[in-house]
């Protein structure tokens, strides 16, 4: 068997902790988007931080590779054990370490997920604002800087991690940042870690901001006749400084999932899904702002929501977002773009990628975090349809050169993982030297998720 | 003469923009802070990012050390050339590239002014928000990881700078981050280099985020019968997520000295200096939301300052603190401190700050952008009395020392240099051997600031 010598050695760490059944192989294999199952030799269950310190120590002696695992939810396969060796599933650690609510922050566990951790605030009057719409855990939102629907107020996961502890590839512990709210002594090796996708460190504490619930928060839907119409809408929102907290684009094809896998019975036009937040007054007065600008659009149907739980099952239908998908052509796998451009640039990108899959006849739905120029074409595919398959990553990749030629990002919040890395010379450039020398001289070994984010040498 | 092959090619390269003679250096080994007057043995005048590529190749060639120069306000001697070699003086590249205000961002040569480049954005009804008080440059600002007044609200440098051109020790020219709200494309260069304070590679170019101009804005100051009062009610005012755009306390002392300097004729008691900003109905309510907390604190003396000039004269004042702190005790130099604590440390930390400079008999101010945690004991003293000297560093120590016990930083924006790097062990422990590597692997000869940010090897 592959890595023998790390396995007896952390088998005698861990004891029935350390498993390598078939059961516990495959459930570590799995991923949400079109890549194949990836097989780890054995996959380890830490407890704690000395724990995880050994287990990386143990690897980095065997040159046995480790990867991170908790929710699984990342898209880019970012928690695959492409190369075997050890997968690190960090579900265990998943307290919530402190709740320092004067101070506006709490220190977790990185295996907690998003939705624990705000039931365990809902008490404090405080919540942890990040949605990136699964109940992702804590530490792979760190790891793969994600934002979703709420980034266009509250920012993205770098924003919002204040300080970190990471076991590096030869076993150390390492803190960084403090409880302050800022800091100017050195390098900032929090936001190095946040959005490295466990290719630099393992993450095994993350200090979060939170925020204060709102006193009042006001959910809405409404629609357009054209998708130009529904974006540019947004473009003038926020560049009138509407502070607002959701402003999700959602186009026909996707309301047409909804309508299939939610029963959601929307006309099926492209939408806009809204959130406020604020004083009641504040609320009531972006409403009406809003409104204004949307009229000028030609906006109908306004339906709000204020109640809880009508709120909830606004957002539980555009979280479910992956799953409708599916629904429009059962039995493919979702490639999913996520391509980020500056708002001015919007809607021409939209557009375009909407009139592309339309003209290459791809199933694709389009949902973006607008607000900030972030969006994302779920492509239906038979990842074993060679033919099937270059269509769809010729379309994509027409997508991500737009997004660049725009001066954007291949990845707003997905990650590199394993899909995007022949994209990082083309948006770094002679920076993606700079990224592999850090890589060579915190794990020279490569042990720490290889194969993951940076191309290989030659790209 | 020391680096004569580097300075005879330099020459070669700009003429007569590569002075040596008496004036320039002197000109260029000055600081604001306590710190020693240091010449460079020349002065390099590049105007554009590829004669500062040519710059550094010839210097990194040359083992010559280099030090990016500009405003010179510096507070803990970055921009002075301790080891010789070359100033890199960027007051010729002080230009706005472009003003994006469909995006809300604007790209920058890094030699221009926080105010050159407020008074470019006037006409469109945006602003660059970072306000360090000093007029420092934007590639200063950016590589201290500048804050000041308005972070509170806006954020600091790490939260302003979306991406960056900047040269690297080998002669390259990388372009990190995008024109894009977020990315998650790999590691954040960007925040590695802000905050680097110029030693892993010179800033030439930098796209700062904007906001708009807010539609109203109201200044007020007030005073508190006792610091802790004054203190407790700006912790009560964050805790409840009123969004203030600037609330500063300024001790007894320090009203002193705006009184002496600026002819301020305030009652000699702790004051807090706030702005609101919003909409005229928001910026009401804020008032009056925070008028109500501090009544519960005693707040007296309430004058609110609506007219441009009104607010400009207040902040003016406020500015001027440094000079005001110089009239409290004229003839000697201030050593300021810097540290950051958690918000709910902050009546702790301020108060016994105070009393420990008291004790000691300590010409001391106290200022603070207290709405972050960060405040400032400005300390006369002069350099020359051992004695004298080892007293306020010794004062220094111990107020660094508690703000890392309470979980906070020694810096909250004026960075390490010079005087603080024997903290950095104490704050970073093993994670400084990671910073060191980062150093090791993009500058091997330590030719950028050498001397500066990492402590010698030992420490």
């Amino acid at each position: 068997m592959p890595h023998d010598a790390a396995i007896s050695a952390l088998r005698t760490l861990l004891g029935d902790r350390l498993a390598t059944s078939d059961s516990h192989l495959d459930q570590h294999a799995q991923n949400e988007a079109y890549y194949a199952q990836a097989l780890p030799d054995a996959v380890a269950y830490p407890e704690t931080t000395a724990e995880v310190a050994e287990i990386v120590r143990i690897c980095n002696t065997h040159d046995c590779p480790i990867t991170a695992f908790a929710a699984a939810s990342s898209l880019e396969g970012q928690h695959l054990a492409i190369h075997g060796g050890i997968s690190l599933d960090m579900n265990r650690m998943n307290q919530v370490l402190a709740i320092n609510a004067e101070d506006l922050n709490c220190v977790v566990q990185p295996g907690i997920t998003r939705e624990a951790l705000n039931t365990d605030l809902r008490a404090t009057g405080l919540f942890f604002p990040i949605d990136p719409g699964a109940n992702a855990s804590i530490g792979g939102m760190a790891a793969t800087r994600a934002s979703g629907t709420t980034a266009v107020r509250y920012g993205t996961m770098r924003e919002n991690v204040l300080a970190l502890e990471a076991v590096m590839a030869d076993g150390s512990i390492i803190r960084t940042g403090s409880q302050a709210r800022k800091s100017a002594t050195g390098y900032d090796l929090t936001h190095l870690l946040v959005g490295s996708e466990g290719t630099l460190g393992i993450l095994t504490e993350v200090t979060l901001r939170l925020q204060g619930q709102p006193e009042a928060v006001r959910a809405a839907t409404c629609r357009f006749d054209s998708i130009e119409d529904a974006v540019n809408c947004v473009i003038v929102t926020i560049q009138s400084g509407i502070p607002m907290a959701r402003i999700e684009l959602v186009d026909e094809m996707m309301v047409r999932g909804f309508n299939l896998q939610a029963n959601a019975g929307l006309p099926e036009k492209p939408h806009l899904f809204l959130e406020f937040h604020g004083s009641p007054a504040a609320v009531t007065e972006q409403a009406a702002n809003f409104a204004e600008i949307a009229e000028d659009f030609g906006v109908t149907g306004f339906v709000h929501a204020e109640k809880p739980e009508d709120r909830n099952r606004l957002w539980a239908m555009r979280h479910g977002a992956h799953y409708a998908t599916q629904a429009l052509e059962p039995g493919k796998r979702t490639l999913s773009t996520d391509v980020c451009v500056p708002i001015s640039k919007l809607a021409e990108a939209v557009t375009s990628a909407q009139q592309k899959s339309r003209a290459l006849g791809l199933t694709c739905s389009i949902v973006g975090h607008v607000g900030d120029g972030n969006f994302h074409c779920g492509v239906r595919v038979d990842p074993d349809d060679p033919q099937a398959l270059k269509i769809v990553k010729g379309f994509v990749n027409d997508l991500n050169d737009m997004a660049l030629a725009l001066g954007g990002t291949v990845s707003g919040e997905h990650g590199i993982g394993i899909g995007k890395q022949a994209y990082m010379a083309r948006e770094h450039g002679p920076a993606l030297a700079f990224m592999r020398a850090i890589k060579t001289a915190y794990d020279p070994k490569n042990i720490l998720n290889p194969g993951k984010l940076l191309p290989p040498g030659n790209m």
